[in-house]
């Protein structure tokens, strides 16, 4: 490795001067000494040592970034758009850690990016029990969250960046409201997450608001997320094995994300029931597969690369400042129309209408 | 942050004292002293500074993971395995580069690399052209390539690990002609990865001794691979239609990969054609997604955990022995069989088929 000796020596000049040319400090060189260090770093590919600037600001220009897992395309998309941040706006890269949600996973990379040098976390990954992070933050870490919702408590100095949940399951709902649906599902892993909270929460909110909320059910997954969020598939197919032996089955069915969308149509064809002729399906995220989906998927975009790179500007912010109070944005998804929604079957029951266009009498 | 010296004045013992603890090197420390020092350690939380570690062996406990897009699932996928590889065997966080195949992202990954003090890469990425490679070797990376198939120059410092593509193109000629297929295409984008080269060559190669070379046709994108990966499914969506109105279509189609697969599924359907009762596919990688596909998709699959557990392996041992002659492991595809195959349709014209079978003549 080349070192800022050997420039020196080749440039004929001290140690000192090839670091004020490094840093910026030119006033008081020569123009001479300045061309001369110049072409011995060209000459020599010298690069100046991160571990150094490191020492100097103390923390290494990198941002850690927790996710499930990058097996889940929701976050090897996210992952892109952070790198891309980080590295456009801020010179930063990024250290990858897959979580699988699990809280030991979480805390051994919280130990290892603190003993790396790492100081800015972006963290989209905790469940809702979060001492291990408190313990994180109180170590040092500068720590932005992801589609976990603030608890409005500013002195937490976490900051807080998520799609409006609630807004997103509200989306879904009145697009199925609008085709006709009465009978409406929101089929989901276990709850353990807010942003499943919220989604749950707005589901059920609008179901009520557009007067179907007698009929609306969320539909909970047994195997909860294990995997990282790989298995969602696999959960979504399953439980269209329990929706196909309903009784009174629900004819609009929106699924927590897209993976287990996914999931979910294959399960229903496997069943015999057709999307959207006998079914009708939603997913949330808009990854890029669902365009190709057969049928293509109707579902609720959560605006990632804004997101990331708002993520990636508090994370530097607050690694600068971090007494910074809390802060909190969310970020307004939209629905994205393919073809996995049509009117319910003729033959569906339909439950109770709150009112009836009046009829008109013919002659 | 607490330091060393933090440690040290809690147990009330010298600073080498608690390096001799951290180090191991206990026997001359009385077992009072070495209590006093653990209990402090634990008290304070301190955890050792890997920039120190990293001082002294002159890297970083990192490994440089670069790969096209983790938009990609492939690479998603890829990124978890290693991840977990190399945090299990070895102690070692990933840092991840998406280089969306462009050879300037690439070296600027390199510089940062070297400045970082990460010594130990595993590149998923290159195109054919390494010049900018070898450079970074020259620097003192030491590099693992993933599907890039190696050159047989043991002098080159570079281990390969890849799957066999020749033989992955093989296991699909050899399904589709057993299913009766006779008309073979092979979809790609533009050719100019050696992974795409040996897919491209298997195909020709296995269709040739099957007897239906004469009819094996390669179909190349038009967009190359722009948007490293992420377009893929376009690509194959494009290509769908430009099969659709063929003369005299192709009956079996492989796909280089499952993204271009599902879009090319996507495309055909959009099309009119239904797979597999007008047209058979089969995909290659075996992505989580491809079992739910509507046909699930019949895939070869690549075994990915176990290379990035050599990949790993072999970035970790050329580390320690940088001189170790260049390796190049290949690993054995599996054809994945689901629903996207089935006999060709009775109404498509059978091009000189090698032989038949003898007819019976009925009483």
């Amino acid at each position: 490795m080349t070192t800022i000796q050997d420039v020196a020596a080749l440039a004929g000049v001290s140690v000192s001067s090839v670091s004020n040319v490094l840093n910026g400090r030119t006033d008081r060189l020569g123009r001479e000494t300045f061309q001369r260090v110049q072409d011995a770093i060209r000459e020599l590919n010298y690069r100046p040592n991160l571990v150094a600037r490191q020492l100097k600001t103390g923390y290494a220009p990198l941002i850690g970034l927790l996710v499930p897992s990058t097996a889940n395309p929701m976050f090897g998309e996210l992952a892109v758009h952070v790198e891309t941040a980080a590295r456009d706006a801020q010179g930063f890269r990024v250290l990858l850690g897959n979580t699988h949600r699990d809280r030991e996973q979480e805390s051994r990379i919280f130990d290892d990016l603190i003993a790396l040098g790492v100081r800015g976390v972006i963290l989209a990954s905790s469940r809702t029990d979060e001492g291990h992070l408190e313990a994180a933050i109180a170590r040092g870490l500068a720590v932005v969250s992801y589609d976990r919702g603030g608890d409005g408590d500013a002195r937490s100095h976490i900051d807080h960046v998520s799609p409006d949940n609630m807004l997103a399951s509200r989306l879904a709902v009145d697009h199925l409201v609008a085709h006709g649906h009465r009978r409406l599902a929101l089929a989901t892993p276990d709850v353990k997450t807010v942003s499943r909270k919220l989604k749950r929460q707005g589901f059920l909110q609008a179901a009520q608001e557009a007067g179907v909320g007698r009929h609306a059910q969320v539909l909970e997954g047994t195997t909860g997320s294990g995997y990282g969020d790989s298995n969602l598939a696999d959960e979504g197919y399953a439980m269209a094995g329990r929706i196909a032996a309903m009784q009174a089955r629900p004819t609009g069915i929106i699924a927590i994300n897209d993976m287990m969308a996914m999931g979910l149509m294959a399960g229903l064809h496997r069943a015999g029931l057709a999307v959207p002729r006998d079914v009708s399906v939603i997913g949330m995220d808009n990854l890029v597969m669902t365009a190709y989906a057969n049928p293509p998927l109707t579902t609720v975009e959560m605006p990632s690369a804004e997101m990331a790179r708002a993520m990636v500007s508090m994370v530097v912010e607050r690694l600068a400042q971090p007494e910074l109070p809390a802060r909190e944005v969310l970020f307004q998804p939209r629905l994205v129309e393919r073809q996995s929604v049509a009117a319910p079957p003729p033959d569906s029951a339909s439950p109770r209408p709150r009112a009836r266009p009046p009829r008109k009498t013919s002659a």
